[in-house]
């Protein structure tokens, strides 16, 4: 028997640190999972943890940086933490580090104080970082941004086979669940690790997806996502390759013809299960395509 | 043996109405529970339908009904359906309609076209409205609004017994995820069923929950909420009961000290279970209290 | 303004309890919820903690009652909870008690040593207590048993008003998710609270509910329900009440015909949303009716 | 740009297959997603659908497939479904299939009717099969597999570093939620696909994952994970690859100390995050590597 690739970690530390200016608080609110991986054949074959820095202490880590460093941005974080692993432990050569970012608003209040805070947004902002002593990726992302356009969107001219029965249609809602990663080019240069302004940079591909779901007249999901995709490319020189897992959110025409009624596109029945699920890698020319098939951004 | 309280119906149909004013479209996502009693013995006792108006009766007409009347509001549109079912069946006399609706904000794009929407919020609105033939109650409500106040918190001068360990202190977050339902006052004039602009009466409830919220310094979870409730009551003056359950989402200090680090009120793990449960009705002088105590809007 | 009803406590404590006997070991897997109420408008109106016994303390106090009392069932660990809240805090008048309970069997090995288990069954057996200083009432339940009859289910002879459109049946499949709570009698005797088998009451509850469903001939799910119900209090003579909850799991014959091929009640799609939902009580004739019209077991 | 890897189906098709044997009924019931991908360029480029076999079709196909040639195995069914769609549309080079199945147990009931089921076990039996018109690929598996050892567990010798706070134990609760997922062998032989008997080879795997769990003395989660793995790979020859994750479901033992009470191993706190996370895969000698990294079985 071999012991193939494999990997450790704490999963799911949810770290929330708070930034004082004067009466003015900041928040950063993240869940974050390290996994790493290195010299652990022992621990498989005889249970010897010599080589073990423990879960726990991946979790402690995470919460004295936190404190040490603070939190710029889920990359910027995930950075510090995979050099420090990879740095400090001879026994691991490789850290990945996920993060999810869940999106607070302020509470407008009169008066000067301005610590009180909303959840906002659906979606959660994802990061993915891997260092391996020489080379880093960072993989940024998002998941659960749910859009819906109610016309614009068209189906026909499909390849029609003993099983199908699906009705063409020049005009239906159009909605997914975007799940996205995207990677960012350039990051092989030194240990330091790669620098960006990070927050910046997830505002606009965040953008740009928007603008490009809203603004495709589509004949298909599939090239709506491409377009989606595309669109992040020509305008974030900083990115390289994106992928996009698209559920097709069905909104089926609801059927009112046994009472009278005809239904001109305006009632719906907002299915569950199943959905069509629409996934595609966007690479720019000479990128080589690593962010795996089945997105898991955490 | 004897039957007792009895209802049956069709639960969460997702209907999605869709109004067009020119390019600028217009969508309203619900969830419409339909619950109905009255003359149901036989069909416990004997398994006759003949009382039965099917639950898939109940789906149909929720979906022609967004048709046929268009879906104003969440309260409106639950009114004309529990009007409905009890005025047109002589074995039903009471109806029941829960609803759930979804916030969706537009995406803002260059053009005249206004048809492309993102889910927004986090929260969930909700609206119950019962009717027996005589009386009507509507109870409005949200769930799932997280909020957060970094300081302005304290926890002191509490019960010591046997088995308390926590110590006191001075600074604290506080976070609850709100989950709330205030019930209308004044309905039960006429068979047509109360009218108010449901719209507004929401926008208004949920800024005052977070406007207390936010304004409050807490010596206790439970302050708070009473701040919230009475707020509620003092500035919506069609609005006679409001309870709220407030779980106490936990940020505990992360204990830094082990590292040498002080820990100023800085970093925090946000911890899922156990989590403190706070429950409490508030209600108008000479009110009623109709609300159970345990909340569950749907 | 008039404060309410309120409670308080902490909520899903989760407390796991191994008894050794020799190699062989037992396990008890609980999610314990404490909720109290008694004089606490101080802590609202002025947010004075004076009468309050901390969430935290009464999550310790389930930690120690575990160790120093053992858990013999979720019914007797609930019950010594409420007691000693209630006797032990002047201020505290009622306690109220939820308990889930998560079933685990044995992995069978060979050799001697029993202390290896598997998570079984998809349902959550739930317990509630309740103490006033006077009076005991203990609700037992389960929630998430999924069963499913094959044939012998039926639905004709319903009411056809302008909505309706589903086709009557002779032959169809009947599931549903049981949600179930039944009342205890004669909970009012004395302070050290009521005693029974409850494991034993437990699974002879259980097995009167799945022979019941099993072996009715269904002309509706009403008539299935009520029979489920009659026959616990039938067989359990402890028992006074029982409500249940049941969601009629649609399963819908899958349209074959344009395929040319005939769907003789083999092929089904399983739906999520919406679903038929039928809630009933029924009660021992002189019974009193106590569960709420919505069951919330946790 | 360029266009990279793609694909796209209907995904989470719930399928529940009855099948009669006089009045002995057996039960499938499947969660299956397809996903295809070929010559797509045009319809991501150009929105021409002249390549698609829609969602639906293949969602019908699903169904049809159930009723023509039912379901003997999850596997079975798979294979049979990836070859029609790689085979039947010359745009569509290659398919992928993932199957969840629920297991159901009988009611035993008085007299001969056997068509009553309840829904038993936690876990989901997966199952992924892949065809490019050459090679197979069959990848079974299970996750929710929830297990507990309550003693011969310990966990010492690891790294400390500056942020190691971890006390060493000699013994302690092991508990996991086991997904996993094996790569049979020899499947690029012909067309028609690879032939096993998939409900034994399930079985068989299934046990052996418990009965390592369970009878291995466990020096840290990764030994027991190797233990699991090659147990597996040592029973089961047609099994080439495996590939486990089990997350560290921490138990830890509730501090009694301030109480005056002594915790021998007793009373325990079950957390839920973080979690440490255990990921593996273990090769027969020569074997290529092929489950991904991220186990994603649906």
């Amino acid at each position: 028997m071999i012991l193939g690739q494999n990997q450790y970690g704490k999963a799911e530390n949810r770290v929330v640190r708070i930034t004082r200016d004067g009466s003015t608080h900041h928040i950063k609110d993240l869940n974050v999972s390290v996994s790493l991986s290195g010299d652990m054949t022992d621990v498989h074959l005889s249970g010897s943890n010599a080589n073990i820095l423990t879960t726990d202490t991946t979790k402690n880590t995470v919460f004295a940086f936190a404190k040490e460093h603070g939190i710029a941005s889920a990359e910027e974080f995930g950075i510090r933490l995979a050099r420090h692993f990879v740095t400090g432990q001879p026994a691991i050569t490789t850290a990945r580090i996920r993060v999810e970012e869940y999106a607070w608003g302020r509470i407008e209040t009169p008066g000067s104080k301005r610590h009180s805070f909303v959840r906002e947004n659906q979606e959660v902002r994802t990061a993915q970082i891997t260092f391996d002593g020489t080379a880093w990726e960072v993989v940024s992302g998002l998941k659960d941004l749910v859009v819906l356009n109610s016309t614009d969107s068209e189906f026909t001219g499909y390849v029609k086979d003993r099983y199908t029965t699906l009705p063409e249609t020049r005009d239906r809602i159009l909605a997914t669940q975007v799940q996205a990663c995207w990677r960012h080019a350039g990051h092989d240069a030194d240990r330091t690790g790669p620098h960006a302004d990070w927050e910046d940079s997830y505002r606009q591909a965040r953008e740009h997806l928007l603008q490009a779901f809203a603004g495709t007249y589509s004949l298909s999901l599939q090239q709506t996502l491409y377009r989606m995709g595309t669109r992040v490319l020509e305008n974030c020189p900083g990115i390289e390759e994106i992928r996009l897992s698209l559920p097709n959110k069905h909104h089926f025409l609801a059927d009112l013809e046994p009472f009278g009624l005809e239904n001109d596109n305006e009632v719906y029945f907002a299915a569950d299960r199943p959905y069509g699920l629409i996934e595609a890698t966007v690479l720019r020319d000479g990128a080589e395509p690593r962010i795996p098939v089945d997105l898991t951004n955490l």
